[in-house]
């Protein structure tokens, strides 16, 4: 069946939860949104594309940084809802130079905080 | 730092996203959402509990078939608006007897569906 981005379940404002995922380790790197055309720039350029909530932008993920996440596989969860991209991560997913954007672990009802890079 | 479940940033729904990924095989399972209760809840009995969007109440995840997750580990992201649970997840995760919720992937522009259990 051919992919159609406009058959993906967007909420009330176009937008779907994307998981990206490190391709060779498995660790989950981070969560961000994408929209329609983020979907179809990312299926069409391998260069993983979300959509800025907070600059109401295209975000080609590195292209200011270098850290960019070279798409290899695509994936859809059963719902239609949720994205989930397995990348080769150039350097850290993270704005706070960590690897990934999960890096506090509540342990026995305390915050613990993984050193930085 | 002690952690507080009010302190995570929620959606306008009272909602954020949690994503869990079987805590040996590092396989992305699903990705469901959690309200403050099931935050608590989840920490409180280790038994991993979203909010049912559908259904509008808390949902053990496999109260009912058995197929539930066991927490092993909760971790927040560098924004504190998105959850990742490494969780013992009994039988599959997905309604549709699968492992995982991410069965679909999309390659030369066409959807491939794995098969299902």
């Amino acid at each position: 069946m051919t992919f159609d981005p406009a058959s993906l379940r967007y909420n009330d404002a176009g937008l779907i939860p994307a998981i990206a995922q490190d391709n060779t380790s498995g660790e989950v790197l981070m969560m961000a949104w994408m929209n329609r055309d983020a979907v179809e720039r990312t299926l069409r350029t391998r260069e993983v594309t979300y959509w800025s909530r907070s600059r109401s932008e295209l975000w080609i993920k590195g292209k200011t940084s270098g850290n960019v996440q070279e798409l290899v596989e695509f994936r859809l969860d059963c719902d239609r809802d949720c994205l989930l991209v397995a990348v080769r991560q150039t350097g850290p997913a993270c704005h706070t130079g960590r690897r990934s954007c999960f890096y506090t672990t509540v342990e026995n009802g305390a915050e613990v905080v993984e050193d930085g890079a």
